[in-house]
């Protein structure tokens, strides 16, 4: 079944808006085992009707976003009304709909929505709970493909998506005999490269039919997704479960933090966090999961010596004879925040983010990090990633995370 | 000048990694006053022949990125040549170039690299310092536009641009005669959504010729990018400023961390943080940016009451009779980090992030942020703006900043 991706908006084209479209459509395809075989994005305005003509023969399904607004550069409707040699009609059960939202917003409806309201002889509505203008399917003929238009606004789209498209696809691989894949299973692995994971898996994996293999490496994270039939997924799952038995964070998409969240909730237990280079990124990242105040109470951002120093109870001795950025100073941060917030862990950061700051003995890219637990000897490791200061703080923020799961779990750490 | 976009990856289109390459260029473009006509991802291999042979009648020049690597799905090379009816001849200092690359790593080249070497006649090479594959400039003919292939990782393909491709584009607008429009300027405005500044702003510069406007609204934040003549951009920057003379944070694109950074080290001043709701997204966007150690020493998390009592030393009757999201926890969290840290200023911030901890009296999305300031009155915000929990701290982050930016600078707060 080949399926093309049309983005109508020439925001999209005008840099700093980012097509988050693609990216949604493709890993929601690859969950049902398709592909998308190309995307175009085009300004708003008449190029639709060139791209769609081009598009249509070639196609089976085609997926539009955009153009379905009140201004008038928003034509999809109109166009494709027309290719298909359609009369638009009034829907009066949209218009009502997109008046009473005006009015629920104490707005007087304006005549250029009324153009939401029309549509193509033979098209479906697609209900749009969250803005004016509906979607619409256009079911395949002679000449054309089927076509869903979208509403650009992501959070339009993707619940347009998942509860009146998406079916809809899954019903036409149903109808053209193609198997639809269901298993689909995503890895969430710390600790291994993006690489080291293929190169070990794929000559693994070469005999199990119908399997498909997908990765997405961030910063420090790596998602191996499986899809294929029920047995392949399980076979490959069990293959990637026995290699990497520690390094599997999550057999899902959960974040790293609400894996820890669940793991100390499980236990009754609590940490605490000591950032210096850091400045705040790990305790931000575990607060941005729901359910982070049963198990994270405080935290310091300890920037300058004098505030590691008054907050966490370390000896200045420490800091100036061993430096900040030391396994000495680390220990003493790690466990003066274990000891002042009474947690059950403490983690503690120090490093050197750049640009500035370096020396020849601790280049710019130094960090040590430090988890201290009660009942526990302190660990401590050094790390060196020279980066640009975000991606620093974002690299050292995950591994510190991972560490910090792999001693509540009772890992060895290294 | 018609330009398009080709994108090849199959990455691109099975989601999750996100095609950043269309927004480069078209930022890029728009600063020459440039737009990108079409934009078009496929995925590795064979279809990049259908896409060229569709674009070349219709364009002037075609950016090409990837499909340059060592693997046998790289084939835009190729594919180009023969397109061209041009004989591919390897150029031995590229070839010695990747040999070099590979020894200074200590790996062994493979012939699988060679191939990076070849050029199609009449091409000129574009060095990549970042990587093996170079990239490939070649001129338009009677039946082809210009094409400049690129590889497709951002770290290699953005130096090339900049150094290599950008400039020649500069040249082929002189010499096509069209005006090359240097002018460009950003504005950076918090405090006003981007629909009232487009409300306000587009007819106070209707008048004026060759202007053109762009617009880039996050949360809480809104650019306005004017491009033109020097005179024109001129122009609508005076009107713009007269306008929001408190509410441009810059006339650049400087984050609002490196403005306040800015602002306090002039003043020789320095900031600490109290952060409840944000869970140190405030203090870990502070620390963003190179310099914010000279003006930001200790930042803290309460995340729960006690954290807030013992660390803040506030008493805790006040958050019990209160509740700790109201103005009077605000109020004695922001004094309290004033008094602890020895700061010019202190920021506090409480809030139901949600989704769950809202009541009927204090919905999920209530937030009171307090600023205090040495020998001034403490001032606190009431806000309210329900969202998922990252947007919701994003957005909150953003408005503290901006509240403590005009305090800084003797602004009104409201």
């Amino acid at each position: 079944m080949r399926i093309e991706v049309v983005n109508t908006g020439s925001e999209l084209l005008l840099g700093k808006v980012v097509n988050t479209h693609v990216g949604y459509f493709g890993d929601e395809l690859f969950r049902l085992g398709l592909r998308i075989q190309r995307q175009t994005t085009i300004p708003d305005g008449d190029d639709i009707r060139v791209v769609l003509e081009e598009a249509f023969p070639r196609c089976d399904v085609i997926l539009i976003t955009g153009g379905l607004g009140p201004t008038s550069d928003d034509i999809t409707r109109e166009i494709v009304a027309e290719m298909l040699g359609r009369e638009l009609q009034l829907d009066q059960s949209i218009l009502d709909g997109i008046q009473e939202m005006f009015r629920s917003r104490g707005l007087n409806p304006n005549r250029a929505n009324d153009r939401q309201a029309m549509v193509p002889e033979g098209a479906v509505v697609l209900d749009n709970p969250n803005g004016t203008a509906p979607g619409l399917y256009v079911p395949a003929t002679e000449e054309s493909p089927h076509l869903f238009l979208m509403p650009g606004p992501p959070r339009e789209l993707k619940p347009m998506w998942q509860s009146l498209v998406q079916p809809r696809i899954v019903e036409l691989l149903g109808v053209s005999g193609q198997q639809v894949e269901t298993a689909f299973r995503n890895f969430r692995i710390y600790g291994v490269g993006e690489s080291a994971v293929a190169t070990f898996l794929e000559p693994e994996v070469e005999g199990i039919p119908d399997l498909e293999l997908g990765y997405c490496a961030r910063l420090g994270e790596v998602d191996v997704r499986l899809i294929g039939s029920d047995s392949a997924v399980e076979q490959a799952a069990k293959i990637l479960r026995a290699k990497y038995p520690e390094d599997i964070v999550a057999e899902s998409e959960d974040s790293i933090s609400q894996v820890i969240i669940q793991l100390l909730s499980e236990r009754g237990q609590t940490i605490a966090t000591a950032e210096s280079c850091t400045g705040g990124l790990i305790a931000s990242t575990i607060t941005d999961e729901s359910g982070s105040s049963g198990v994270f109470h405080r935290g310091y951002v300890t920037y300058a010596n004098e505030a590691k120093s008054s907050l966490l109870g370390i000896d200045l001795a420490t800091i100036e004879s061993h430096g900040a950025v030391s396994p000495e100073t680390v220990t003493a941060m790690a466990e003066g925040c274990l000891r002042e917030s009474g947690a059950d862990h403490a983690i503690a950061v120090s490093g050197i983010a750049g640009p500035t700051g370096g020396s020849e003995e601790k280049p710019v890219g130094t960090v040590y990090i430090g988890i201290a637990s009660v009942g526990q000897a302190t660990y401590v490791k050094h790390y060196f990633w020279p980066a640009e200061r975000v991606s620093f703080k974002t690299r050292v923020c995950r591994l510190t995370l991972d560490l910090l799961r792999r001693r509540i779990l009772g890992y060895p750490l290294s």
